[in-house]
């Protein structure tokens, strides 16, 4: 770290020094497969944690073997960024110290909370957009004896969130705040997803009336960048002692406009990019999806285009998807998109750069990850 | 109040003497009529708080709408039983004086809180047991623009008890046990939606190797008697200020048997009831429903008439329900409910007139209302 960041940071850090412990973790120093192999060894501790407390909530066995099925089937097999984000963060605000055994297991908690409020709301939008596979496996609900009951189960993973909180932070001073978090961030998740539903309702053909950048724009702050981007971010401080609600409005500020761009990126490289390179087809122009390259040749196009989007977008046949992506290529989709790109880099990157009471490292580490990504 | 049972619990009252206010209530000379409306009005209050803010969550006026409609649509219209309960043991439990404003406006914010919390599961329950009618109206999922998305906007309502609670009581010493009630009573309601769904998935035909008295016992414990019987109570005791784990232990353990018991009075009656009484068609027979009559007759019948419930249960046509009617009779079901009943009400009698650092009202109110109900 810069040492002249280090010293502006060094105000929130004195009060971080590392507690005694008999085991510590250079937790800087472990690989990236390292990382992730403790952060999973920890969900086999936290989901067998919840599957051994049914007993005291008298469920029968096949209750128990059904909820420890659907647990082990709908969290593990993603990226894990988010939860393992929380860990990141909370290292570089106390120094980048070794972790204690202790704050590795408090950071993996929240790490896993994080999946498992994403498994929640992903064993939900499946059942409401009709998906078919998800982490390459069939959706949850697609399982035989599941159908709707996917529904509750969905309920039962976020459940899961605050009986791991409860279990390990009761009686911790930070508990009311990170129960907090999960509320806010929830909701303007669910809000988000209303927002989506919406603006696309299914079988309704196109909508575009309903589509707008700042539609989109809302859409993806909402449904999105809360949740992946701000919410690790948010709990590494909280465990970090941070309570100046300053410091997390700047954060926040960040974290959501980059969790903009990568939505954004996410869309461009849905048309964009070769499939052998995304690891899979795109289909958001045939699904109907407000995305990002649409909205944005909505913005500028000739009512004459906007007819001919009007007819062909949403339309599952492959002449109707090569007329709208003529109209992407004409309208320089790729050229707004290079602009919009280079824009956002430098902009977060010098707001980084004026953030002085918190490590920058917090956010650079996002930002390497997803700057000019091509998948 | 018996002048004895007052003495017993003057402990308790004495921290509760009335606060100084401008305003009071008499609670307990309101009629039913009147502390129903007085209900009815703080829920425009509440509903309108939450509709207001979802402009700091940038939420367009489309969402707005549509988010007013949703709550209006699924929330008033009930008995509001449970959220009254809360009201009334708050006031038993400060001596029956008179109520300050804020008291009343609190103890209706947790009322309210149990309404939103019921609304929730409601809306999804419709969705996945594919409900046609829910208070008069179709289900919510019914209307035309909505289906699948009552999944995310169940998830709304539930948020709508935490904006509540976050509103109304953030900086109060009791907010945190307000949040983990609502947190482990979603839970349990969760777990017997879970069991529920299981005994007799959907277009299953009979499952009555599933049925048994015990699973039913469970079945109505987790899914209904939890929120609808000891929640209330628990939030009206943390509101007086009981801390004191055994005498929530003592409510949950007679409160919870209640609603066991008014949930076979709701069971029996579906099928014994004259409709034009009871005000509905009773439909458990053909719906596979592991209702109290059924297995009450399992536990007893003859293998060949085990054949026989296997051969006509769940079966929508009427000469099979009339055959499984018959069984009910020659197994003397009634006769097991009267036997069942008289027993249920002797045992809650005696515990109730056992607990002595309680006022008793908070349970004879509940028990009074639904002993040898009929309808």
């Amino acid at each position: 770290m810069d040492p002249r960041v280090r010293a502006r940071t060094s105000r929130l850090l004195v009060q971080l020094a590392p507690k005694q412990a008999a085991a510590t973790i250079a937790y800087q120093e472990m690989s990236k497969a390292q990382k992730k192999a403790s952060f999973e060894a920890y969900y086999r501790q936290f989901a067998d944690e919840l599957v051994a407390e049914l007993s005291e909530f008298e469920m029968p066995d096949e209750a128990v073997r059904y909820i420890k099925r659907m647990i082990d089937y709908t969290l593990p097999g993603g990226k894990m960024n988010r939860g393992l984000s929380v860990i990141t963060t909370y290292s570089h605000l106390v120094g980048n110290r070794p972790l204690t055994e202790d704050e590795l297991c408090k950071a993996s908690v929240l790490g896993w909370c994080v999946e498992w409020l994403q498994a929640y709301f992903l064993v939900a939008d499946d059942v409401m957009d009709r998906s078919v596979t998800r982490r390459d496996q069939p959706c949850w609900y697609l399982n035989e004896d599941v159908g709707l009951i996917a529904v509750n189960d969905s309920f039962i993973l976020e459940s899961g969130v605050y009986r791991l909180l409860k279990k390990h932070f009761e009686g911790d001073a930070k508990y009311a705040t990170y129960l907090e978090l999960f509320h806010e961030v929830s909701y303007q998740t669910q809000l988000g997803q209303l927002l989506d539903l919406r603006t696309s309702p299914e079988g309704s053909g196109p909508t575009l009336d309903n589509f707008s950048l700042h539609k989109h724009h809302l859409v993806v702050k909402y449904k999105t960048a809360f949740y992946s981007f701000y919410l690790p971010v948010a709990l590494g401080m909280t465990m970090a002692g941070i309570t100046d609600s300053k410091l997390y409005d700047t954060a926040r500020d960040i974290l959501v406009d980059m969790g903009v761009y990568f939505q954004v990126q996410d869309d461009f490289l849905d048309w964009w990019q070769d499939p052998e390179v995304l690891g899979k087809v795109g289909t958001d122009i045939q699904d109907n999806k407000c995305s990002w390259p649409v909205v944005t040749v909505l913005d500028k196009c000739s009512a004459a285009d906007r007819a001919v989007l009007e007819k062909h977008y949403a339309r599952d046949d492959p002449a109707s998807v090569e007329i709208v992506k003529n109209l992407y290529r004409k309208y320089d989709v790729e050229g707004v998109y290079n602009a919009y790109q280079d824009k956002m880099i430098a902009q977060l990157t010098a707001r980084i750069a004026q953030v002085t009471d918190l490590p920058p490292a917090i956010f650079t580490d996002f930002l390497d990850k997803i700057a000019y990504r091509q998948k």
